[in-house]
């Protein structure tokens, strides 16, 4: 088993202390190597009225796993930036029934070099990134999400 | 203040006590007239690491408030589905600092009747709905989701 990088683990216990959603998910990076991030959430706090895993959690996990491949490959150029979600687009292929995992990479065309030259010139700057949520122990895809993350240096970045 | 209909007083309950993540977002239905729903829920158990609504909270409002109003539209003609988000387009357009919204409507191009009838026929159906999220006491739209359900008829439902 791969030992999570310090940032990483950083970065995990900063998240479920920020915000409580998280914690409320139950969500934790289990991988993560600059281009890729898996993120697992277990079924339990996340089930929906039919006892499959409820839509908003997917959507969340998703959503949380891309911003912090994001926030982590910032934190490596010691970029101190916000980032956030602009856009996103979900397909709901078929329901959950296990603990389940998301795992985020850079969506086909897009390269983190024209992303950091982008944000260096302008302060901000976006990358889109894909998604795919599965049942851990499974690689069929469940669940799949498109987004846009928009990187703005903080004001206080300087300090 | 109008009073909520039962049966969306009982369906905000069973949200609550079928669904763990509505409860920690701790979303309420507040309004709805057959064609609308809105749903609201407090900015403090749904921020985010910068202090504003978590991307992952509004997303989930807005879906559960589209997938309330179909529930209701079927419970309205006695019908007994399942029903769930097949796919939706978010975009967060800017960061919500209160309680916050989500008011579902049909989208533009759709209508019950062809639902209905469609649900008749074959025992399964789509509808697209649009759902936008404000700020509570102000207008501006804050996100909006497009997004596509689908109910199917319970085996159980000639019980």
């Amino acid at each position: 088993m791969h030992e999570l990088p310090a940032t990483a683990r950083a970065l995990d216990a900063r998240i479920r202390e920020d915000i409580p959603m998280a914690r409320a998910i139950d969500l934790h990076i289990e991988a993560c190597d600059g281009d890729t991030l898996s993120m697992t959430a277990p079924l339990a706090p996340n089930v929906n009225d039919k006892g499959c895993a409820f839509g908003g959690s997917l959507a969340s996990l998703m959503t949380v796993a891309g911003w912090a491949l994001v926030v982590l490959a910032l934190e490596a150029r010691g970029l101190a930036c916000d980032v956030f979600v602009a856009r996103s687009e979900i397909a709901y292929r078929a329901p959950v029934w296990q603990d389940f995992r998301a795992v985020a990479t850079l969506a086909d065309e897009a390269g983190w070099d024209p992303f950091f030259a982008r944000l260096g010139q302008r302060g901000k700057a976006h990358i889109d990134l894909r998604c795919q949520a599965t049942e851990c122990g499974d690689e069929h895809s469940c669940a799949t999400l498109a987004a846009t993350f928009v990187a703005k240096h903080r004001r206080d970045a300087a300090q």
